[in-house]
Order: structure tokens, then C-alpha cells, then sequence
């Protein structure tokens, strides 16, 4: 195989409990095989011997007990000396990577009852049919090679990982539907899609498809894709009875409409909510749901209107359509109110929509977060995100609470590693178990992601969960802290550009003088803190309680300013600065300390990317640092270097 | 025919002379005989009949006398109520388009006697063999096609054009040389080359190609382009034997070595008078030149580093050299010391090599000066570069007077009007006129082009006058005036970008704070003042008589400087960029009050670009003045319009 099996490599371990030497219980659904299969093999890896499988009297066994219930839930429990795993097939499949997993830890009897969090749990990539990725670091797809949608033993694996860590879903192409991939709907690839789709639905992973809102028109010779038209809606049910009649697993279709000059219903006149619902009405028959992105915004923008706030978009677009979708449809909404920024405030069109699906969307591709070349442990901000109380009302409202699917932009391609950098497979793993359970501890998911991919040698699992558990602050600290967001190069969105959104049509602007700096977000300002639930609104409006790390996301804040701990903000931005570049050697360091105790080829990929990480860290630290000094002729209170 | 005559469309005249009814004497040279014929048609369309060919005794005529002399010169003298012409072929060429000239701006007997400044007067074109130009702003190539050199009829008109205004040498290939265009030296396209050359030739114009240093290894499969080495001296001297043989007419290369990642000598540990020499022992037995670019400096500049200065590069490279190159080696410098910003100090290492041909390279294509959808009108900063004295010695010491040749990148491709905006085509027509006589009047350059191009209606000769006439220093105003430079956009270079060039490999930093802007480039800076002779170093080494033009290229300034006129130099820059703004609305006033008086569709076309150039002229105005606004807080004196 080119390529690794990431946490799935199972490591042989002495000791394992007796009842892993026995198999009993009887399956009868694809995903109940596939979940013995998985525990065949798996045990057969770190026993170094096959199990018996069929009941052996007196000896204790692990027995599969395959229930008529359709949920994806199991439980895990003792049986004397044994151990049964229950539940459909599908919960089948999810306890049997949860018990190996535990084993591979070393755990004896994990006794467990579980069910996920919500029913879609999914990847989105952006993956396009020219087998290119749209913000991809880690190769080219292997979802469609030369224009056309491939099945390989890749996507099975794919599949594999997914289920091993509780995901149920991938939409295999970008949203920004273009060239080859609008015949994805035309049944041109039909054939492809269904060998695909059979791929994924073993491990019980549904197939999505990114959509054209304008495919009436591009494929169907439509003069117009009006979703009131007649022809329009005619097309689009006539065109899903086909498809899905040829592929039975389709879960629905996932939608960029109206967004960075994509089409959508405004072309009409029509609202978001109407375009959405009539996709609905062409899946539903099929058991299909349409997830409909809110990424709108106005991405030309003059520079000169300060009254336009790009964070404001979403929710004044959404939050008062909230109720007028139909059931079978998500709204998707990014974690933040911008655009995966290394920190940004929760997006308030979460807490917008009671009366309409949710559905989360975080981002693994590291677009703005070091693209896979830093180190960005991603799981502690997606468990900051879904534990944010939304305070619309009095009992919790968390974000997790208030969401009723998740996604997240995959970090995979075709690299021997599948995510470029080793240590950001631990976020895929990561966010597959956020997804299950919100609750998950992102400590502990770095150690159990690290045990199983390393092995269990504690100097390796301490060093890779120091480097993990620190990598986003550390990011965060050496790039753009306190919510300044965006100082990126344009475009590429990797290494340092000051002003590289300011003068510009995306917006997002911090409008820095030499004097403050940021955009205020506040009543008087462009009254974004008003989206919130009164209690947050309340607090992130003052600047004295708005948490620091987002002081300068909804602020306009002179240098001057004291930050609690009494150093001015411009300090706390040159220390932040100097301290990140240290904490990024210090990790490094801590990865050259573990050469011969991990694979060479890993050691050395890994080693390779912290030069990067290093290089350009550095280049953040003293263009960013010295970017301020120009700005204030402030020198550093401890005499540190900047540049003039 | 598909593109237009421009300035040789003769236009129907009453009242010629009578001897233009005429034509004698005798023609024995190709260029001759083109002379006779450029006359016989030239006339005929002026006069709408053809003119009497052979003596007509008692009836004046325009007598042609072709010496046996090898030179360009010609003189025009009165004989009576007829004229003479009289100069060997290439003489008679530039004569009897001078005349064509002068009868078309309505003078009866223009006497003139007159030769060209310099001995090579050409055009360099950054044509590639896949028909893109690099930094073309007119279209595509119309020298190649799909990767092939084509001799069109079109290539005939380019050669006419050249001629008429003086000009003598083409050469047809981007300096950086890829692709196809490698075998051009390889005999691969010696059919079409012979074409070309013979084509340029009946017009007196001389084909140069564009060779890679590396050639020997592309090509020869030789292991190394080190000059030293014989089997690489070999190779050069076996091609250029084959190539000169299958055209004749091949004038020499022009050659961009160890520049902006090309290959060159220095990767040999050679220096460039080895690796030019190398080149200049190989065509010399063939009448061949070298022409060596002197655009050499560090792309790769550490941005902290503020000892390295681009500015002082090619003086640091070249000036050392002086007196080691041969004969037949042109050393092609920038008129200004960095790239082609609307407004650099003369390149000092014009004044630096007294012992050797150097070559004075202009830039007709405004890479930097609004890529021929602004008005940017040349001649008048061409003629201030040329006029400039170097004072190296007591005597006159122009420019003009201390090179030895003069080139400028075209500004032509393959638009219907050759040069995308109409109004460019004077850059092209008066660069020819300077570059045979560098004492040519600016504004009477502008003044025979608009005559000759529009016709003699004097409300559109005032007009057309009016807007080129000024518009340099529009363009200026409202970019970077003072001498500021590079605050355009990375890469594209069009548009404001005030931080584009800082903390950048290319160098060319301002380095702004909310204090001061600029390099210091004095004795106390990078030193670059003193690579001029004393008298200059002595005037641009002290802000007080640096003219003010230049004042942030040579100086690092506080905003609180006081200009002559009393106004601080913040307050000049917010001026000068409103002022420029409101000149541009002018000029495109100007422009719209020309409708029915120029052709309807070079109306329209010219009022489109008007429309572009307000909307970027506003959007530099805009930037630049709220980028100083914010660093200083200062606002305008006037009360206008910035923006936070």
C-alpha cells in the first residue's frame, strides 16, 4: 500500500485480556460484518494470532450481540471474564473500534454505553474533479483523478478511518462546483458514484455531493435556474429520481449558493430559504437533505464604507429566515462569523436558528492556521467552540447543544500520510471524536491519537501531546493574537502580509492607525456584539469584560490600552510575538528529542516541517512585531529587536 | 489589413509643394529603393494621385541621390523649387520618411542635414514563444505563435513603423528566455528567422535575439555554461557559426545573466566581463554584438538587512568592470538604478563606464507607470535622463553624450491599435524620434504625432497635447510622487499597495513609520549618493538642494519636513495625490470634448481607458493618502476626505 494506516495500525501488545483469544455472536448486516471483520483483524494485529471465532464452552469470549435497532449507538459491557458488544449494525461498527482502540491503550474491560451526538457527522472536502484540492496541503485527491471520480483501495481505508473515530459522512467534491464535477449530477458518473458510495456505506459512511444551484442552466439548458420556475423545479426532481434511483446511498447534496460569486437564488429575487427549500423538495422523496452553506457576504466590498462589518453577513441573511426551511434541510454554518481564523468568536447565527437544522462546520484543512506546515492542534478550539453557552435561554444552550449535524473541511489528499503533516492526522482523529462526543477531552484524544500511532513508549506520548496541546496557542501567539485575524498574505492565505485586507473588496478590516487599532463591533460601532443573546452581547460589547484573546475582534483599542495583567496592548503583542517563536523551538526541540523512539521517515517528514514551521514563525514574529513599530515608534519594553 | 497604420496613415493634404508632383533620380540599395517607395506611396495618398515618375525637364521634382556612403544620415536641401535628398540607402530611408513628415505638418521645404545620435537605436520585446509577452499590455505576441517564430505582414508594418521614427534593431525575444524560444539558437527556426530578418531588413532594422547564458547545457547537453570552459567556448563559437551563416542579418544577442534567477557567470565564479567577453569572441567573426543587461542584485534580500540597497547594485556590480569588456560588448543599463518607477535619478552607472559601449535601456511598455490604460506620455522623462549631466568630467557629459546606444521594452503586441491604449503609440513614435536625436522637443514630438495621427484639426492637436503633455506628472501625483516608487501591487504591479514591497526579497524598501518615510541613501545611509560624480553626489547627498522630485528616493524625510514652498511634506503628499486626481478628471474631459473630431471608434476606445484610469487614479488617490492619514493621524490641511 502507498499509504500509511494512520491510529489504524494496530501495535502488537503483550497481555491483552483472554476473551480477545475468543469471537462469538452472529451478524447479519453489512456494517455488523464489517464490524467483525474489523475485530478479527484488529485483534488478530496486536495478538499476533488469530482469534477463535464461534463459541468455545468455559472459556470466556467477546461476544457480538446484533440488535433490529437502526441507531448507531452500542454498548460495551463485562460478562464474567467476557465482554458483549451490542447494538445494530452500525453501533456494531462503532463499538468495535472503540473496544480495539481501548485495548491498544491497554485497557481491559472498557465497559461503555455511547451514542453520538448528532446523526451527521461528516467531512467536507474541497476536492476538485481536475484532481486538485481548493485549500488542500497534503497532495491531490483521491477521490477523482484526470477529471473523473475514482474508487480505489484508498477509499475504503478512507472509509476506515472515518468510522474508527465516529464520522458517518464525506461530501467527495468542492463546494465551488466547477468543470468535470457539475456531471456529477448529470449521470454521466453514476457508475462511479455507486461503486463509491458502496465503498464508504461498509463503514456506514454516507456519500454527499456538492451541487451547482445553477446546474438547470449549465447542464439542463434551462435559460434560468429561478427555483419558483416550474422548469426549474421540474429539472431538479426529474434529475434527483434518476440519481438517487441509480445511487441508493446518496445522502443529499451540499450547497454554496450566493457566496464569493457563486449563483443562488438573489439572481431572482429569491431568498435563501426558497432556493434551499425547493432542492429540498427534489430530495425528499429520496430521503435526501440539502445542506446549504451561509458563508454569503458581500465579498466586493468598498474599503471606504465602514458601515458594512463582513462578521455582521451571516446572520442578517439567516437569522430572520429562521423557521421557513424544510426539515430535511441543514443550514452550515462556519464555527466563526468569518472565515477559520485561528481565533474568532462563536458565530451567533448558531444560537439564530431554534426553529431550523444546524449544522456546524470546523475546518481541518489548516487554510489560515499554518496549512499543515505548522503544527495546529485543532480539538481544544472545536471543544471551546461546542461548549460556548449561547444564553438565549435560561437552561444550557451550548453550541453542541443547539447544533444538530457537524462538519468539517477535510485536511486530506492523496501524501503517504494522508493529512502532510504526521501530527495533523490527530486532528481528522480529533474531530471524529468531538463529532461522537462533544464531551471528549482534547487532552486525552491526543494521547489516545498519539498511543496508537506511535505505540506506547511515554517520553514519545508526552513529547507529541506537549507539542499538540500547546501548537494553538503557540500559533495563535506568534501570528495574530487577541482576534486580529487576517494578516495574511492574500490569496494564499499562508505567511505574514500586515495590511494584506485592508484596502480590499473581502472586507474584514482592521483600519489600524497609529494610534488603535481594530474594527469596533460594539453598539456604536457596526453593532455585530447585538447578534448575541443579551448576556453575551453584554459581555463581549465592553471592552473591560470581552475576553482578551478577542479584545481586537470586536474592539477598536488604542496601543495604549492596559490589558489585565497591566502590560499596554502593544506590549502584550510584541511578548505574545517573541513568546510564540520560543515556544515554537521549544517544540521543535521536543520532537528532535524523540529521533530513533518514532519511525525515520516520520521523524525526519516531521522534522523537516518544524524548519518550516520555524522559519515562518520567525518571519511572522518580526514582520508583524516590526509592522507595530513602525506603526508606533514604540520600542519593546525589554529591548528586544525590531526591525525599522 | 487587421491593425491600424498609426502615425503612417498619411492623411490627404491641398496645397503640396509642386515638386512632390515628381520624383527623380536614381536608386541602387534595397533600403534605396524602400526610401523611393515609402515617397511614391506616401505622396500618393497625401496627394490622392500618384506623383510623375523620372526627370521632368522645366517641372521642379524631389530628387533622390544615393551615395556610395555606408552611414544613416541624410540631408534635405532646396534646389530651386525643388528638393534633394541625398544619404547612402539607409540614408535616403530615414530621409524620405522625415520628409513624408514634414509635408504632412504642412512645411514646403523642410532643409534639414542630419544623422542618428548613436549607431544601435532598437526596441527589446518580452515576446515569448508561446505568444504571451511578459509585462504586455497590448495583446499578444506578433512574433510568435504557438511556440514558433511567424513573419506576418504585419511584421513588414513593425518594421515601417520603426523606420519612420528613426529606429534600427528589434529584438523579438523576451530576456528571459524559456521555453521554444531556447531554439531559436539551436538552427530550429533558422527558415523563419531569415524571414524576419529579411523583412526588418528592407527597412533598415536589424534582428538581435535573446540567448540563455546556460544555452550550452539546454541545448549542448554540455555539464556546465562556465565561459572558462573550452568545450563551452567551443559550443558557442560552433552555433554561432551555423546561426550567422543561415541569417546574415542577425546583429548579435542581448543577454540577462545572473538576473532575477537567471543563469549566469557568477555561478562559475566568473565575472561578468568573462562571461560577456565569451560571448563577444564567439559572434565577433560574424559583425556580432553583445548586448550584457546590467539589471544584476540581490531578489533575495533579507528585509532586515538595511545595509543592502537594490539602488547601489549594478554600480557595485559594473562599475569595477569598466575597460575589461571587448569591443563588440554593450553594457544595457536602466535609465534609473532600480526598475522603471515613474520617477528615479538618472542610473549612475551610466557616468561609470568610460571604457566601455554602454546602452541606455528605456521602457516603453508602463509596467510601473499604468500599463497603457493610463495616459503616461514618456518622451518628457526620456529627454530629461538624456539631458541630465553626469559631471564626471569639466566638458559636457549628458547622457546622451556617454552611451553609446539606446533600446526601450515595447510597448506593442498584436491589438488592432498596436498598443492597447491609442494614445501610447506616441511613447513608441517619440522614443524613435529622441533616439535619433535626443535634443528632439518633447512637446513638438507630441505635437507632429497627434498631426500626423489625427489630422491637422488644431482643437484636437491642442487637446491630444494637453492630456500627454501632462500626464506624466499626473500619473505621478497621484502614485508615488517625491520619488516614493514601488507602492503598487506585488507581481502585477498596478494598483496601490503601499506595503507591497516592504518586508519582501526584492528590496526597495521604504520602510515607513508614523514619523518619517524613506531610505536614506546619503553617506550616513547605504551610501548610494556617492556613486555619482562629486557635483551630483554633492546635490542629491543633502536633503536641502536634492531636487524635490527625488527627495524620498535619496532621503529618509519626517512628515514635519518643510518643502520650498512652505508646505510640510505630508501635506505635499496629500495634495499632490488630490491635485493628480482632479488632472486626470481633466484629462479625460479633455478627451469627451473630442467626440466626432477623432475617429468614433478610437473615441470610444480611449474614453473607455479615461474611465479605467479615474477608477485606479481614485483608488490610488484613496489608499496612499488614508495609508499616510492612519500612520500619522495628520489629517488634511484642505479638510478633504480621508478615510480611517
Amino acid at each position: 500500500m502507498d499509504y500509511s494506516l494512520l491510529w489504524l495500525d494496530w501495535k502488537h501488545r503483550e497481555g491483552l485480556p483472554p476473551y480477545t483469544e475468543t469471537l462469538c455472536g452472529e451478524v447479519k448486516t453489512g456494517e455488523g460484518k464489517t464490524a467483525l471483520r474489523e475485530l478479527t483483524a484488529g485483534l488478530q494485529a496486536m495478538r499476533g494470532r488469530a482469534s477463535a471465532l464461534g463459541s468455545q464452552k468455559e472459556r470466556p469470549c467477546l461476544r457480538l450481540e446484533e440488535l433490529e435497532a437502526d441507531g448507531e449507538g452500542f454498548s460495551l459491557s463485562r460478562e464474567g471474564e467476557g465482554m458483549c458488544l451490542r447494538g445494530g449494525g452500525k453501533g456494531l461498527l462503532y463499538g468495535a473500534f472503540y473496544l480495539l482502540r481501548r485495548l491498544a491503550l491497554g485497557e481491559d474491560f472498557p465497559e461503555k454505553t455511547s451514542s453520538p451526538a448528532w446523526p451527521i457527522r461528516m467531512l467536507d472536502h474541497w476536492d476538485n474533479a481536475d484532481g486538485s484540492i481548493e485549500r488542500g496541503y497534503s497532495g491531490r485527491s483521491f477521490f477523482f483523478r484526470e477529471g473523473e471520480p475514482v474508487c480505489t483501495a484508498r477509499t475504503r481505508d478512507y472509509a476506515r478511518l472515518l468510522a474508527s473515530c465516529g464520522l458517518n459522512g464525506s461530501c467527495i467534491n468542492n463546494v465551488n462546483v466547477k468543470g468535470n464535477a457539475l456531471h456529477l449530477l448529470s449521470g454521466r458518473y453514476n457508475r462511479e458514484l455507486r461503486e463509491i458510495a458502496a465503498c464508504l456505506g461498509e463503514y456506514g459512511v454516507a456519500l454527499w455531493l456538492s451541487v451547482s444551484f445553477s446546474a438547470p442552466m449549465e447542464l439542463g439548458g434551462l435559460p434560468t435556474a429561478d427555483p419558483l420556475d416550474e422548469r426549474v423545479r421540474t429539472w431538479w426532481r426529474d434529475t434527483c429520481a434518476s440519481l438517487f434511483a441509480a445511487i441508493p446511498d446518496l445522502a443529499g447534496f451540499l450547497v454554496k449558493a450566493d457566496s464569493e460569486g457563486r449563483p443562488g437564488p438573489h439572481t431572482y429575487g429569491r431568498s435563501h430559504a426558497q432556493g434551499a427549500n425547493m432542492l429540498a423538495e427534489a430530495v425528499e422523496p429520496h430521503g435526501g437533505k440539502i445542506l446549504w452553506r451561509c458563508f454569503v457576504y458581500n465579498c466586493t466590498q468598498d474599503w471606504r464604507d465602514t458601515k458594512t462589518d463582513r462578521a455582521r453577513a451571516q446572520c442578517d441573511t439567516f437569522a430572520p429566515l429562521d423557521g421557513q426551511f424544510r426539515d430535511n434541510v441543514y443550514l452550515q454554518a462556519k464555527n466563526g462569523p468569518v472565515d477559520f481564523q485561528i481565533r474568532e468568536p462563536v458565530s451567533p447565527l448558531l444560537g439564530r436558528l431554534p426553529h431550523t437544522n444546524s449544522l456546524l462546520e470546523f475546518q481541518l484543512a489548516q487554510e489560515y492556521t499554518g496549512q499543515q506546515r505548522h503544527v495546529c492542534y485543532l480539538p481544544t478550539m472545536f471543544r471551546e467552540v461546542l461548549d460556548l453557552r449561547l444564553r438565549h435561554r435560561e437552561e444550557r444552550d451550548t453550541v453542541a447543544e443547539s447544533i444538530r449535524a457537524v462538519a468539517a473541511v477535510s485536511n486530506t489528499g492523496d501524501d503517504y500520510n494522508w493529512t502532510g503533516h504526521d501530527l495533523a492526522a490527530a486532528n481528522l482523529f480529533g474531530f471524529g471524536l468531538l463529532s461522537w462526543d462533544p464531551q471528549a477531552d482534547p487532552a486525552e484524544i491526543a494521547r489516545e491519537w498519539s498511543v496508537l500511532t506511535f505505540g506506547d513508549d511515554p517520553s514519545v506520548t508526552e513529547a507529541v501531546c506537549s507539542i499538540l496541546l500547546g501548537s494553538r496557542e503557540t500559533y495563535e501567539k506568534y501570528t495574530v493574537p487577541l482576534g486580529i485575524g487576517w494578516m495574511c498574505v492574500p490569496g494564499v492565505h499562508y505567511g505574514p502580509c500586515p495590511e494584506g485586507y485592508e484596502y480590499d473588496r473581502w472586507g474584514t478590516y482592521h483600519r489600524a492607525t497609529c494610534r488603535a487599532i481594530g474594527v469596533e463591533r460594539g453598539p456604536e460601532g457596526t453593532g455585530y456584539t447585538e447578534q448575541y443573546a443579551p448576556a453575551l452581547a453584554e459581555l463581549y460589547r465592553d471592552v473591560e469584560t470581552c475576553p482578551e484573546e478577542l479584545l481586537l475582534f470586536f474592539h477598536r483599542v488604542p496601543y495604549s490600552h492596559r490589558m489585565k495583567d497591566g502590560r499596554t496592548l502593544l506590549q502584550r503583542i510584541y511578548d505574545d510575538h517573541f513568546e510564540g517563536y520560543e515556544e515554537a523551538e521549544g517544540m521543535a526541540r521536543a520532537w528532535d528529542a524523540l529521533e530513533g523512539r518514532v519511525p525515520e521517515e516520520v521523524f525526519r517528514r516531521v522534522r523537516e516541517r518544524f524548519r518550516e514551521q520555524l522559519r515562518s514563525a520567525k518571519e511572522w514574529r518580526d514582520v508583524i512585531n516590526s509592522w507595530f513599530y513602525r506603526l508606533t515608534e514604540i520600542p519593546d519594553e525589554k529591548g528586544r529587536t525590531l526591525y525599522l
